[in-house]
């Protein structure tokens, strides 16, 4: 049987190459996302395409008992999940304090944070019954600091970042391995960036920054990072890494 | 009139010594805490004896409409809220996260990083338009890092550290000073480590680390830092500070 | 006696006026600094005409045993130092790589990094057998965090913060007080910011952003949050904190 | 022609074992340490033994003009030098501040952070000039923070740290690549920590922890981490990680 591979937030740029890539290097890829059937259907055959196996599931990942069903049920009749990419962003762009209602304060948290959390009750006892299994999490610069228009954001995936390293010190030393993956820059990535900025902008932003420029990050690249990591030995993990493009100076520079 | 302290969390600690501390410094303190109506009296009887002026409001702080109501009366009938000390935590001790709940999880949130949004919004439309204010926060190592058993509390308050800067970065410029205040050690606090710890052990605490050797952090004494913070020069405000017993060694050195 | 304040690098800015500061509160100071006898011979008799006492010492930091010297002496016959304020700077501007020489990269070492090490040799066996003392260092944002144009400047003043800490770590147990102070905006100081940018543009900098506006750190305020931290009761004591005028955003904020 | 890996600081951990791998993957490796021509050797003919192509130098890094020369020669004798890995440590053990002395102080400073800044002024024209090109930098987690008896080690790797960061924000936009590795934790390397510890507790140590335990790092297994960085896409590029065994925790958690 093949092992499992579980992206939580698999649209068409980081989660959907993630998780391409692992099928692609022999595991069984469960793609789950919220909407949109035919990317969705599109991921999976993909896959087949290129020899390998996957499936997939939407779900709506903030309400009750969504991603605890999925993977008990991924776990029962698809197999042994090894590595699951939590792959949940909350980015709603740059909005005032005045701007940010409580409802979207809480959902944020509700998306990015909360949702590991749930994750991680539901997975962990698997993976530390079998003593192993790896936990990847797609994050950004927004988790490191606070910004102007970042209320929601920042501390939706500053919180996640802690819970991370919080479960990474319970479960490391029970062979789970842990990877915070610190995104600093922009992704060439339809659903997401693509929607934040809207079709002719983003258009406009790939031809001046990607394909032969490589100044935006490629998502299918990109993926074997996440694949290296969820391969190191044991004896040398990685809990915290940042990536961004050649171009761009890291988030903690004078722009 | 005078000026308004408010002290959001104000036990037999840091929040009721902060408190007594802008009393007799000439402020018209508000203690406000959950519970212990005695404890809370006794808070302003002690101001009063000193001869300055203090109220008191009992209120439950993750209820709806409870922090909101209390500051927009504060405001109007009490005067204009200078100071501000948000001084809640959400510390339950070490659990695992197979003894983390949800609701543990969701509570801590509510507790030490939703409860604070919703300060922020309440306050700031106040100070914004008055072009002034002091917005003190209290928090912990805990903002700074994850650690085994602090899934709930450091993803909370390190959650709130990022909202802290997203603050500062909007309202710094509007002439708000925004102080994120990091707590390093143990505080001689008898209704938080207190009540962690129980009566004997924290007396036993008190013993071995306290008057005389000073390897507790004396609330009356850290109460003038806060003071302090809060009249800075506005063209020298300080953000982030951290504070610990000389005794102790910092959180980022090997103990 | 009165208990002495040492200012390694007492120009016209924050080292000439913590001195003044601490003079007026009863220390006498020593000011020491490279060159210009005629500031140094200003800031003695600005402390005099306010009643207190102070001398004045020209020094080249980076020549051998100066700083000792000058500790050893001042022990001697001026009285036990009890503050000694570090405020030696590297700064030269932004140079790229190629503009950055060898002697260059070395003298930002020895001035920044290395002296605090000289003077950090010579003062802790005087503080720690007294049981006492408080070793204040001005730093700025690049002790943390490398920009361009920085390697000689964030890689003296960051080695010298870790070099800070490692002396915290030994020395705080000891009763000696090592706070490290991260300056993160321009200050208003003619004798730094202002020969780095030369008259005219210090004249207009100072004409948009200085008196009135508040937007440049105004070194004479400052002084009182150098005073604070020298006098923070053991049993809360700061290590690091960062100052700002109210008008920038902190340096880990996008520009 | 081979591209070529350059490894200053060649012993028989990290160092000897990144060349080793960057020679099977097709570069020709030229191995530099100080002494031992006998485990120089060694590395040679394990490298030729295994299909591949490597020399061998021993040099004094501190020595003038020994970095240049060994840089300048390789890149006009045995070809271009497209990764250099800076390999080179300066942990003397934990010394209290009496017990380090000036000189240990400014030794540390030039071998780990120096020489950096020499190897970086002789390399990058190489590099800019090609547009391309990959600086590994092996640090360790008294990069990030000072400790008791670190005062020399950390100071001066801190101080590298910040120069790795100017060098990236000079040089990631010019096509080369420069990632700073943390090690955090100890490494299974017979040449550092061996010596530092003596024959006797490294053997007792590596039985406690080594092989089949997986709690010392594997220099092995690790350099697969320093190949896949080099070979990161211009897109997604690392420009800091931490790496450590699944036994330990990571350093900013209480131990």
């Amino acid at each position: 049987m093949k092992p499992v591979c579980l992206v939580i937030g698999a649209g068409a740029g980081i989660g959907g190459h993630v998780g391409k890539r692992f099928a692609s290097g022999g595991y069984h890829t469960v793609f789950c996302r919220r909407s949109d059937k035919e990317g969705l259907d599109l991921l999976v055959e993909q896959v087949k395409a290129a020899g390998g196996t996957a499936s997939g599931v939407l779900l709506n990942a903030v309400e009750e008992n969504t991603l605890e069903t999925l993977i008990m049920e991924t776990e029962r009749e698809t197999g042994p999940i090894e590595v699951l990419l939590f792959n949940l962003g909350a980015q709603i762009g740059n909005r005032n304090l005045a701007d940010t209602s409580y409802k979207a304060f809480e959902l944020g948290w509700r998306m990015a944070c909360f949702a590991l959390f749930r994750v991680a009750k539901t997975i962990m006892p698997y993976m530390a019954a079998r003593g192993g299994g790896t936990l990847l999490i797609t994050s950004a610069t927004a988790a490191l600091r606070g910004n102007a228009g970042q209320h929601s954001h920042a501390s939706a995936i500053g919180g996640r970042r802690l819970l991370a390293q919080s479960l990474n010190a319970e479960f490391a030393p029970k062979g789970i391995h842990i990877a915070h993956i610190v995104i600093d820059g922009p992704v060439d990535a339809p659903d997401t960036l693509g929607k934040l900025l809207g079709p002719e902008a983003f258009a406009r932003l790939r031809k001046e920054k990607g394909e032969g420029k490589d100044a935006l990050l490629n998502p299918e690249k990109l993926s074997e990072t996440y694949w290296h990591l969820a391969h190191q030995h044991r004896s040398a993990w990685t809990h915290e890494i940042d990536l961004r493009p050649w171009t761009d100076t890291p988030w903690w520079n004078d722009n």
